[in-house]
């Protein structure tokens, strides 16, 4: 696609539909919506505009259609494989300011919120009403941003991922047409299904304005347990066996001896240094959570537990969560100089245990510092390598210790993201993933966005 | 769209891609094929095919799409909204002989099945391994049919519907050409989701010949009650507050008394006449169930519950889920001479009481036999009405009762049907519900089905 640069002429039409102080080509917010926090380079758009409005989104949309000026969403800029850099540069609507709880609907469990409230927030007001929104990506991603990339974190094992917990959304698509889909109800079979084609279709083929989301019941009783292993190997097994127990965790997060000793260093959590299952249930009774966890602590024995520590308390379970969610953030600032990836595949369940173990061993044979953690429970792998920044060859040797990983897992019938998106660095694995509905895919992306302005240069290779 | 009749030759050249033990233009085959368990007009088709392979199927679209020539999936023809009726006649494709149960992955919670596989021969199949794939719309099913519906039931209230539960399809397209999209593993952040644009879209965009399905473990307990109450507006709150509290029943059906009347006529299980709840949980252990229990009791205590029977065993339970799952035949049963519709509308949780009770009010002023029961957990209303067969009368009062219902579901941000899918009779209903996003739905139609083959008729208005 040929794209046309901004003019003087599109700067003063832009600023007009928003008004100056919402509209920017200032170097500093310029550089601020050039990187999201992966590696991928930074690449600065042309402007920057911060609407506040459902009808401000369409009026910007349907000017860059016929403008042929690139528009790229913006949400927190937490993503992973550069999926809101604006690599065509254009325009970045920053959702800063359509951050309102427009509605929480408590006897209906759902929540509508504008596309730039963060989750976190949203979690904060619904505690008081004993609700909350169940996927959390860990960083302070807006819940525009979840739905762009299909988010999901440490409790989708239980609760699923953004995708399993959205009912209904207004998106404005690239000519300006403002169009609402899905429904109120719990569950329906009217028309096709197009709500879920923009759930992380990462803003290529629409702006979500609105969006209802599905709430749940905090849980009365919570049972959180550390398990010790020898090996990744046996807490992979560990994984596999609760899994195929049907006890239904809350969230099954594992973690190498290598994240551990960061966390230790970190937060002084003093945790033995060993592969280890950080795992929580949630229920109604603490008599039944008593004899889960007596059923878990069997099962991790079998597979050659060293340690079971189960009954840990509200505070202990709440940094142990935090500092699963920070982790990748210590492990960066562990390692200045250097830049990170996160390997990011997932697999069937019973794939799982060949998957970590090679991961681990790719790590060590790299001699690279790699990290191997993963949300466990849902068959999600990551391996965090931190790169010397600009050595090509140490990234040349993480290159292809990623592609091995994502053709194992696709070859296990598995995927090259189970989170972070497709964004630009897992472009090459769509054609192996997806074969011909990939170019189904490229055919919706023409349908919808047939000039292309839509977050150009993502998904497709 | 001008599709052409079946010709001497289209007879010849589709006879030849099965054989001719697997074409029919038999009068019998044809009836067999010309309704589903709807009050819509029987359709006869000009052929019948049962294909055994995807290549057949796709050989036999590729023909149909370059002579114009309408083909329609059929599954069991249990649906209740014309779904499968061949409108503009064509060829029928009965999936009956593609019901192989291809590999059933335990320890990955899944199992691909072929279309034809009816779900209850598959979970019996599955019993011995202590799992079940959760979908239940009572009728014998087949997964095919219950993919194009997204077909739910009285299981769906924790289990999800038919979407919630598939990961993975194979589908002819009108072309001919077989695509396969989603993936094994548990979650994915890959690209656009196609299958959802497929599950629920009534054969109309393709034909799914294969299936990944999720399967869940069968639950180690389980417990059942049922409570009666005075009103059906008594019992519509209760069950609001059931799932309010966030005791996540299994299954929360209501049946009004003229329903409890039938089934005791048929079934002779001695029920009390009143509005009744009956509602099963699952769990780990019976002390859990029993805790649940004991807050249900007070729930519908509060509700102004006349009487609260738990502790039913399975032998009872199972008789109850079967006469539920039966009801509608027992219904039909008992008027000759009158035909049924069944209105579908749901709505968010909240607004279940007034639903059920305007639907309760009608069916009493209709003067007509109407009987009102639901899955009401998921806030999905059945009104079943018999009317006398060929009175314009009854039927034009018919129509407007479901036109007020339906409106007012609407009106409530709910939906036209819940899970028995458009089909014929709620195409009207589509532009009210949809709004723009119909035209889009029509352009994704076109785009995949761009000559209109594929199950003309049914879903647009």
């Amino acid at each position: 696609m040929n794209y046309n640069s901004l003019t003087k002429r599109h700067i003063q039409d832009l600023e007009a539909i928003v008004g100056p102080e919402r509209f920017s080509t200032g170097e500093s917010n310029l550089e601020l919506h050039a990187k999201d926090q992966s590696q991928h380079p930074s690449i600065r758009p042309e402007a920057v505009i911060w609407p506040v409005s459902r009808t401000e989104v369409s009026e910007i949309l349907k000017y860059a259609n016929l403008n042929l000026i690139p528009i790229t969403g913006w949400g927190s800029g937490t993503s992973l494989e550069g999926n809101p850099i604006p690599v065509c540069k254009g325009v970045v609507l920053d959702f800063e300011l359509m951050n309102r709880i427009i509605n929480i609907r408590e006897a209906d469990f759902q929540a509508d919120v504008e596309p730039g409230v963060v989750y976190q927030d949203l979690n904060e007001k619904l505690r008081h009403k004993g609700l909350f929104f169940p996927p959390d990506p860990g960083a302070r991603a807006t819940i525009g941003g979840m739905i762009a990339n299909n988010a999901s974190g440490t409790r989708t094992v239980r609760y699923g991922s953004t995708r399993a917990n959205l009912l209904r959304i207004c998106v404005v698509l690239a000519s300006g047409e403002i169009i609402e889909t899905g429904t109120r109800s719990s569950k329906t079979s009217s028309g096709y299904d197009l709500i879920n084609l923009f759930v992380g279709s990462e803003g290529t083929l629409g702006i979500v304005v609105e969006a209802t989301v599905r709430l749940r019941g905090l849980s009365e009783e919570f049972s959180a347990a550390i398990a010790n292993f020898s090996s990744v190997e046996a807490a992979g097994n560990a994984v596999f066996e609760i899994i195929r127990s049907g006890l239904d965790p809350a969230s099954l997060e594992l973690l190498a001896p290598e994240c551990i000793t960061i966390i230790n260093k970190e937060k002084n959590l003093g945790l033995k240094v060993s592969p280890s299952i950080i795992m929580e249930f949630h229920g109604a009774t603490r008599k039944q959570l008593e004899e889960v966890m007596e059923m878990v602590n069997g099962i991790c024995g079998a597979a050659g537990c060293l340690e079971f520590r189960s009954g840990i308390g509200r505070k202990e379970r709440d940094d142990l969560l935090k500092a699963r969610h920070e982790l990748a953030e210590m492990i960066k600032r562990n390692h200045p100089g250097r830049s990170h990836i996160v390997i990011d595949a997932a697999v069937p369940i019973s794939g799982y245990p060949e998957i970590i173990s090679m991961a681990r061993q790719e790590a060590e044979r790299s001699g690279i510092p790699g990290y191997t953690f993963s949300h466990a429970g849902d068959g999600n792998l990551h391996l965090l390598f931190m790169g010397k920044t600009g050595d090509d060859k140490e990234w040349r040797i993480i290159d292809e210790v990623n592609e091995r990983i994502v053709s194992k897992a696709l070859a296990m019938g598995g995927t090259a993201t189970g989170e972070h998106g497709v964004g630009i660095g897992k472009r090459k694995f769509m054609e192996a993933e997806h074969g011909k509905s990939l170019v189904w895919m490229k055919k919706i992306k023409n349908l919808f966005d047939p000039k292309g302005i839509l977050n150009p240069g993502k998904i497709f290779p």
